[in-house]
């Protein structure tokens, strides 16, 4: 009996991969590279809620060579991310609000013009400009030279380009779109980390998900962390836009958080010599390890939620950098298995986690974009409803020391 | 009244920005990269002067995707730039002379393939090769090591790819070209410069000017420094060839230029173990703060002359490298708001200069190649009627110990 | 009398220059790159062994850009190289047998996504996966940073792309094949080393040969260093593969592989926790100076041997990486002028060599895939015969500590 229900979940898998439509666009096995490419709804004969997806190389500057997926649904989303740079989103429009923020890095940076060793391990930020940008896997977290070992800030996936890159759509009603990346941490004898990157989006609808899978494929245990480094600048950031999260803890990341740490969850308007304030927090969640977090504006009639699973992602981190609009007036959202230290603090304070050689472990996120009161409400009813009576407990003094 | 003036000059400038044609070859916010291109005055059908202007994509080792840009005249100059190499002039050539050099670097290196951090901070001299490389703007000078950054040899503009160039031929005779190309050097928190580069050519004369902008567009005020690194070999680089330009004083740059300060504006013949005397000077100019700089070689009837605006570009390095043909024998005239000290002296020592906020500041330089006794004659009057009476005071002692 | 034999080699050699057909499929100095190219006997009309030659450009991941030449010999052997890594050989597979290993390196790395200074010198480890990888020439060896300098692991030949690739074939049977590549290694004031490397191979056989002529083509005398780091892993080695060649001595590596030095010579299963084992190697050569080494499967039927001049490179370094597959399991029989050690503690000791003013020198390495036991049988009597009476001498101390 067993046997033949085992059957049936396997037909029906085979089948729910069968009846889809799939493009490489990218294949480093078969050496494939589309190049400019694209598909849309009326060419698929897939009619309901229409939608194109596009693929375009970029030319000038720094940019030459990188390449821009852009998933455009009429009446839902557009969502633009990088296959050259980690299948990072760099922007998210939809409803009138842009999901993202105004870096002064202007270009969609190719790797090949990256140096992340330079700045003493600053260099990440002559490429950063994304709406989420995966900060890991072999390391993150602010720089640090150890043993004449330059652990480079927010480590290199977000700066590899994907091996592989293929777009599926579902055959089948509400035909969601998935567009899959390869990436490769591989360096002989010190990592072979494989993650499978995942975008999920339903045409029409206001969120898509982010699901990797990230494999050590060594024959060793190997250390991994992660933070979705998320950006949310205007027009949901503004002057008393909130931050809301249901939350166990709040300290601040260091001295100079300390003294934000009374309003550390309102926004202020861009504020010359602000710089920005980190805030450590440690996320609550419901039965299931669920939780979400979210920046709102001030009137709460627009938002930026993403939810999350505190099993994947136990930390949370709140970057506050609302300096001037040129600076990048911006907020991170940014769960994690870590916290922003250095990794050799995060080590020290037994936060690292580990793979198990042929291990996996997977990071699921569902980003919404809330574009009126009701979708805000909504996020802010489940917020009260993880936190319940519990009070957040503020630590006042930084848990470390850089 | 008032208003109507303004008015006229509004319609005078958008007339004369209108009078022209213009390519745009290479624009980060388009996407477009027109890769060979070319065109010529028979196409355009102006007659007087022919000048052809090509683009070319270059293949091989280490210029794989370099990019240059070659204005020719028929009777005038040919004029070699790169738009990857941050439009930096390769060789310039006419009536039989050659402003530039033959560096043992002999490719047009693409700076995917660089990296400015190796070799201690002197990776810049792997793609070192260039007639005219700007030494900036975020930086310049030799290499120095602070709080565990790298400020690398002579900055990054030189290696930085150009995310706008155009090309502009003025509609009117003698129907000016301009090459524009823009820099970025921007990065998240450190910096956000962009510099308009511009060269200026008119077919059929033996001149051209560099006039380049430089904004600082962050909202906060930044450093910068530059130096027009301008190189010069045989032909006009000879034993007997001299250096002249109206100067306050000059200074040895280090114990080993002491030693050659007696004969400081004369060169030798390519000389083995000379390896390279630096001299600081201290140019003079006109009540303008026009002055000039060049080196002309033994007989007096070839030579190469930059004149430049001390109110822009203060002081004036000598580069004196006669060592032999193969090492790359060359002097290089090297206008700046800086010496090729490390930044940190430069700064100590008040040199650096700062733009606030939004502030732009400009580069105006005009190159000339001296075909003849009587073009080598009027540069030398020039020299004598700014220096005047006055002689140049020598100081023996180095300002700075790197 | 002399004249008329000069003339007549002369003669000779031109007629065996033109009797050769020749395509340059990248030269830097005309700009020539011609992509994806094939060529075949048939095409040719040389029939008795057919074969085809296939330049291919990769897409994906790290590798976008890199090329492959693919030689391949229908009744011989299949030859991969990489023009884009210094002409450096992927693979080498015939009559069911492969020359290479499985690295967790997968791809053709480009050296625009390389940063041979990551890592404290060791970022060489993100693009190892070859047969045979240059490790010179400016120098080589475990990394070391001397005055600020990292001398990064085994130096940038195998990172660089040929400025130069030309194929040619022999009009005359047997159509030997030639394919050169010309690698830079040119920095201002730093280094002016030019090496023509070279492949050759006749359709049909089992053996190609690696002739390599380095210049200096500097005005001063140059230190190099090189290390022919050819490395095999399965299907001949293996539980009880054996390496062979005719020594003087060995002496371990550095103390871990003091422990292993009874056995040295004898390779192990696939072994968790092994990491790698290293042993320095005193060649013995005929009276010619041509000496052999080989790894020999278990059962003696397959093999891969290397020929080569101890005159030209005088030391052997053996690499016992037996760790698990996934690891990376693989031998380096690694001709060379050098040790593995720091270039500082090679020059300590006395085994840099160096090239004057003008100078070239040459390697000329033949490499054997040994396909049965009769090919076995002959390398193993070329090694007795060769070792003679001596025995080898076993020097249990490390000559160096790193």
């Amino acid at each position: 009996m067993k046997k033949r229900i085992l059957a049936g979940v396997i037909l029906a898998l085979i089948s729910s991969q069968v009846a889809a439509k799939s493009w490489m666009l990218t294949d480093a096995d078969t050496s494939t590279e589309k190049g400019d490419w694209q598909i849309n709804s009326s060419q698929l004969k897939l009619g309901n809620e229409p939608f194109s997806i596009q693929q375009k190389v970029l030319h000038g500057g720094k940019q030459e060579g990188s390449k821009v997926i852009t998933l455009t649904s009429k009446n839902g989303l557009t969502i633009m991310l990088s296959p050259t740079r980690g299948m990072d989103l760099l922007r998210v429009t939809g409803h009138g609000v842009r999901l993202g923020w105004d870096s002064p890095v202007n270009e969609v940076v190719n790797p090949a013009y990256m140096n992340l060793e330079s700045r003493n391990g600053l260099g990440w930020l002559e490429g950063f400009n994304e709406m989420m940008v995966r900060c890991g896997f072999e390391w993150t977290g602010h720089p640090v030279t150890k043993d004449g070992v330059i652990y480079t800030l927010h480590g290199k996936a977000g700066n590899t380009p994907a091996s592989k890159v293929e777009v599926i759509v579902d055959d089948k009603a509400p035909h969601e779109i998935r567009i899959r990346g390869l990436l490769k941490e591989h360096t002989f004898k010190k990592a072979n980390l494989e993650t499978w990157t995942e975008l999920r989006y339903v045409p029409g609808s206001d969120s898509f998900t982010i699901h990797d899978v990230l494999t050590n494929k060594a024959d060793y245990p190997h250390d991994y962390q992660i933070i979705y480094h998320s950006n949310f600048g205007t027009p949901i950031l503004e002057e008393n836009a909130r931050f809301i999260a249901p939350l166990a803890s709040v300290s601040p990341f260091n001295d100079y958080a300390k003294k934000g740490l009374d309003h550390w969850a309102t926004y202020g308007a861009p504020t010359k010599d602000f710089d920005e304030m980190v805030f450590n927090l440690k996320p609550k969640a419901d039965s299931n390890g669920k939780t979400v977090a979210a920046v709102i504006n001030s009137k709460g009639d627009k938002g930026a939620s993403i939810e999350f699973d505190t099993h994947q992602l136990p930390l949370l981190t709140m970057w506050k950098n609302t300096d001037t609009l040129k600076q990048g007036y911006v907020t991170g959202i940014e769960p994690g298995t870590n916290y922003a230290y250095p990794v050799t603090i995060e080590k020290e304070q037994g936060r690292v986690k580990q793979l198990q050689a042929g291990e996996s472990t997977e990071f699921t996120l569902t980003y919404s974009l809330l574009k009126d009161a009701a979708a805000v409400s909504k996020v802010e009813q489940r917020v009260k409803d993880i936190q319940g009576n519990e009070s957040i407990k503020v630590d006042e003094k930084p848990i470390a020391v850089e």
